[in-house]
């Protein structure tokens, strides 16, 4: 009986540390390819230098998909294909003016308007200026303070989070929701310290969205050292006025595409795995790091797996989602066709958080998967990959996971990101070649575990 | 007897919890500091906007030191003062010319001279180039097919190594070594791809060395994307010539100075921990994540024990080393002081690795010392040092750590680090403001744990 339990035990224990080996063998050959002869940053400069800012609905954006495609042909896919998605089609129109009353005249601020902000009129809006840090003060202000101003929200990034995203998290609820907040109150405009943790002159934009219970007022974003003039401005003369002008507006929507790209699996073909990033982004900037890099890493884990010849048994799908920043209809529509169809997809995972390098996975799973994918930490730790507790994974896969399907989120350095976040300095010089290329190969290895194990 | 037992453990474990959580408060003050006044960034603008490159010797090195000691006291050092080094004075003279035969005549790469170099001739060396690989290869071809030509080391990074410095390390052997050993089969001067693991127009100096029984000849780096042009010259010509001119060289030594800036203990002052970077720099850059970073982050953690109030139990000194970059003359000096002196070092830190986010500390001590500091790891893990692996710490502090004295070297995202080394990129612009503070408060975190408890 002994005997046979050592023996028994010894089966699994080769069983187990050659399934070991091959796992690591393979993972060492998607980081070898990924850092001589990787494509991802080639593609990503076609993207951001050739098409550049790419906003859904946008002639760039339909230029974007059609790159894609190509794109993903090149990388191998067995089969690509466009998902038709219905996107909203807003256009920024003029460059906006911002300019605030300073001792001596007007001086001027460097501004944009928010993602879905209605325009001023041609003439612009020119009001007293109010400043508030928190939607608290805002309300003990109130009507009789606010109507008929222009709230300048100045929620600074708070610097002390070690993770920007969670700094992000704390004070993006002033830009997609500042106007209607201040709405409710009469202001006839708003503005909004940029979304970012660096001093410098960029306006950041973003989404924002109406209540439809309350007026709709323009809503644009400010630099950081605006924010900190203006703010400067109305301590020695609370009575300063502000002068905005922009022209956005809505279009009739568009019908654009996500684009697929896929590796049929060898042994469950039935079973997906997704892997995305979006196509879209905003065009104040080029959309490099959000989201050029988690596009051009996610081809690139279909180029890898071709190119060493690593056949998956489950069916990985490359995914460039449509519509991310200003509607995620890419996302809504690939989760309800997932649905209709019927597919069994086994994972979901997103790099949406800047091709910096990468630090491990965030995890929006039930315990028992989070276990088993726990188990492969030692097989990624050589790769940098140490970072495991985060639970965030990606907007355009959430309605994917939302169902209960296992979320991997790329997790990323992300001390840079919000420097460039949705702002004119997203451009390609801020990419590192190499930091893009060992994330690809990160997702490739995960996404390789996945397809070898399931969950 | 139980009862006791039971009540020793509760004691202890209180006592243990309390320190913990003490430990833990103490290092967030530092973070939160770090992150939100950190006068680190400012300092390194300065250092590096307005004194720029400083070479030991230089009149730049000299201001630098004079920079040096009034961040130190600004920081709010007890006591601050220079300790005398004789330095060698290299200069790099006029622009350096490189240029390589194609088939219409000679084309221009970008060159410059390694530091030590002799320079050449006035009127230049010309000579039939010839490409090797190694030094293997170059043996074998041997005085026959090397004698009377230029030596073209075009040995590239291995891309595939995870950490950038293991590349270094293995492709740095032919700039430091190249030249003597082509002199060793006649050639009359030699010139090496760039250390650089990025493929751009910058050449990347750094120190050479001379075998004293070899005669002596001119040594150049090439840009990287000019080592291509020339291999890919030589496979269609490999009758090429190249032409390089260079007009370095050696002057008098100069006394120059280590900047001292020191924390008295409160408990132990005679135990001293040493934390530090290099203040010269290459010329060729403007010496910012080589090692202005370093010095900045050194000096930051003066000022973060300071503006917190935290008071070490044991001496803490920061120190801006002078000639790290060729000659080793300031931490040599440092360490002759320290033994002279009877001075107790029982733990000496670096920074020298660039001003990227830390991922941890390289620990080159013996294991008991190791497995303690491997005991403080929970407490800084939240902050991203999750790598303990490593055992590099700093050339500044060797002399300090060969006698046995336990070394940290802070371990950052190495990603970036040779896209900029010894190149004319290395400028400010390239260093992330909350990378550097996240740098500095990792150092203050260790520093602060080791004067709480000794090694």
């Amino acid at each position: 009986m002994r005997k046979i339990l050592l023996f028994s035990f010894l089966v699994i224990f080769t069983v187990h540390s050659n399934a070991q080996q091959t796992d690591s063998v393979t993972i060492k050959k998607f980081f070898n390819e990924a850092l001589t002869n990787s494509v991802a940053y080639k593609n990503l400069d076609k993207l951001v230098n050739t098409i550049g800012g790419r906003l859904a609905g946008s002639p760039e954006a339909a230029r974007a998909v059609e790159w894609a495609k190509q794109a993903m042909i090149d990388a191998g896919a067995d089969t690509v294909w466009l998902q038709e998605v219905w996107v909203p089609h807003w256009v920024r129109g003029e460059k906006e003016k911002g300019m605030v009353q300073d001792g001596k005249g007007m001086k001027e601020v460097p501004v944009c308007a928010l993602g879905m902000s209605i325009g001023t009129p041609d003439w612009g809006v020119s009001a007293p200026l109010i400043e508030v840090k928190s939607f608290d003060e805002l309300k003990k202000l109130g009507t009789e303070k606010i109507k008929g101003k222009i709230v300048f929200y100045n929620h600074p990034f708070d610097q002390t989070f070690i993770n920007t995203f969670d700094a992000y998290s704390e004070a993006g609820k002033y830009r997609w929701a500042g106007a209607s907040e201040a709405a409710r109150y009469g202001a006839v405009a708003s503005i909004v310290r940029s979304m970012a943790i660096n001093q410098d002159d960029f306006p950041h934009t973003g989404a924002m969205g109406y209540n439809d219970s309350l007026p709709k007022i323009p809503a644009a974003a400010v630099s950081t050292n605006g924010a900190e003039v203006i703010s400067q401005i109305l301590k020695t003369n609370p009575e300063a006025r502000f002068y905005l002008k922009q022209s956005c507006k809505m279009m009739d929507s568009v019908l654009s595409y996500n684009v697929i790209g896929e590796i049929k699996g060898s042994e469950h073909p039935e079973e997906i795995i997704d892997v995305g990033g979006h196509l879209d982004s905003w065009e104040t900037g080029k959309g490099a790091t959000d989201d050029g890099t988690g596009v051009a890493q996610s081809i690139e884990v279909l180029r890898l797996f071709k190119t060493t010849g690593v056949k998956p048994k489950r069916t990985i799908r490359a995914i460039a989602f449509m519509n991310e920043e200003n509607g995620l209809k890419g996302g809504k529509k690939y989760g309800a066709e997932a649905e209709r169809k019927k597919e069994k997809h086994i994972a979901a995972m997103e790099s949406d958080a800047g091709g910096f390098t990468p630090h491990g996975f965030g995890l929006n799973m039930k315990k028992e998967q989070r276990e088993k994918v726990l188990q492969w930490k030692s097989l990624l730790l050589p790769y940098g990959l140490w970072s495991w507790d985060g639970d965030g994974d990606g907007a355009d896969i959430s309605p994917i996971t939302d169902k209960g399907v296992p979320g991997f989120g790329l997790s990323v350095d992300s001390q840079r990101y919000f420097d460039l976040h949705h702002a004119a300095s997203d451009t390609f010089d801020k990419v590192n070649r190499r930091e893009l290329e060992l994330g690809a190969a990160s997702m490739a290895a995960m996404i390789y575990l996945i397809s070898q194990y399931g969950l």
